[in-house]
């Protein structure tokens, strides 16, 4: 009784802004908390781009619609459903997610929510809650489900931290230096195979 | 940010036992806790009618295989999805249920498992948390989302009482007269303009 959690960006699909910005040519979507640490702002700063550029959520969900998973994770998900149940926690927003949720098949997704009007204008965002991936893995290990949980950077480590098993994928050097007490898998084959020792270990338990 | 939390048997898939009772011949495998009361009693029977039929794990796989999801479910599970993130909450075992998972396009289950030796002989069930369709939906809404939830019979009752909406589907007449407070939904084109319906209250709050 084993869920696999799993962030999405630079997990499964590329970055989205990223993508965005390189398909619309639009540098400025480039921005990450990097280089404004405030997200709030970077939010304010993001919106007020796609409305300078004209940009609503038709065209922002067509443009989503050409981002390709990474390179293995339709396989990856496919195999790992087999053993897991599988609940993508991301910080993305799901008029952002969903486009991609159908290319890796329908996994349930849980993130935040866009605030659109009736023209199809991005006036705000919402988080459904503070910290939600670390909250959504404490809630499920209360339902006495155990959890498997991979992420990519800095703002998986909380989830990581109160998962049963926590994976770090393909992350910065800084991540793996500062959070030397998760294994750090560099491919989609080397996570499965850490889903599979971490559940051989949870039933030894 | 609305997630669709669905029972299983008798919503999206016939009651699992009877048919396996059906495809096998097994008139013994007929009984529910209508027969016998005691939910104990009535599983350590049934275990027991599968090893003196020598039912291993593989024969009962190949069996519910043959199982087919009721009519309209495999459209309504894909049509849903497009809105709703789906959780389906069912007291079945994942043994039994992931093989249908397969022909409903992979949802997230949460269920209950049984206990397997190595040589595939089922020999106990662990039933993961007492209640868990009523604990999942609580838990759910402690993340922020709202739930609509919909199954046919008693044991559905307590999730349904603590989710935003509660749809019986297709349920008997006497939990009708006991419930009145939910609505009914005679086939799946009901049932998904009800979720279309709750979606648009919970919206408007």
């Amino acid at each position: 009784m084993i869920i696999a959690c799993l962030d999405l960006e630079g997990v499964l699909v590329p970055e989205i802004w990223i993508a965005v910005a390189e398909k619309t040519g639009i540098e400025d979507l480039r921005l990450t908390t990097r280089d404004i640490s405030d997200y709030d702002k970077l939010m304010k700063h993001r919106i007020s781009i796609l409305d300078k550029y004209k940009i609503d959520i038709k065209l922002i969900q067509e443009v989503i619609n050409k981002i390709e998973p990474l390179q293995g994770a339709v396989e990856f998900v496919e195999k790992l459903r087999e053993k897991f149940q599988i609940i993508i926690l991301s910080d993305t927003f799901y008029q952002f997610g969903m486009p991609l949720m159908k290319k890796l098949g329908n996994p349930t997704l849980f993130c935040h929510n866009l605030v659109v009007n009736e023209t199809g204008k991005i006036i705000d965002y919402k988080l459904r809650m503070a910290d939600q991936k670390r909250e959504a893995v404490k809630r499920l290990k209360e339902l006495n489900f155990n959890i498997i949980a991979s992420g990519d950077s800095y703002n998986d480590t909380n989830m990581l931290s109160v998962a049963d098993y926590g994976v770090l994928f393909c992350p910065p050097q800084r991540v793996i230096d500062e959070f030397p007490q998760y294994s750090v898998a560099l491919n989609h084959e080397e996570l499965f195979n850490y889903f599979i020792q971490a559940e051989k270990e949870i039933i030894k338990q």
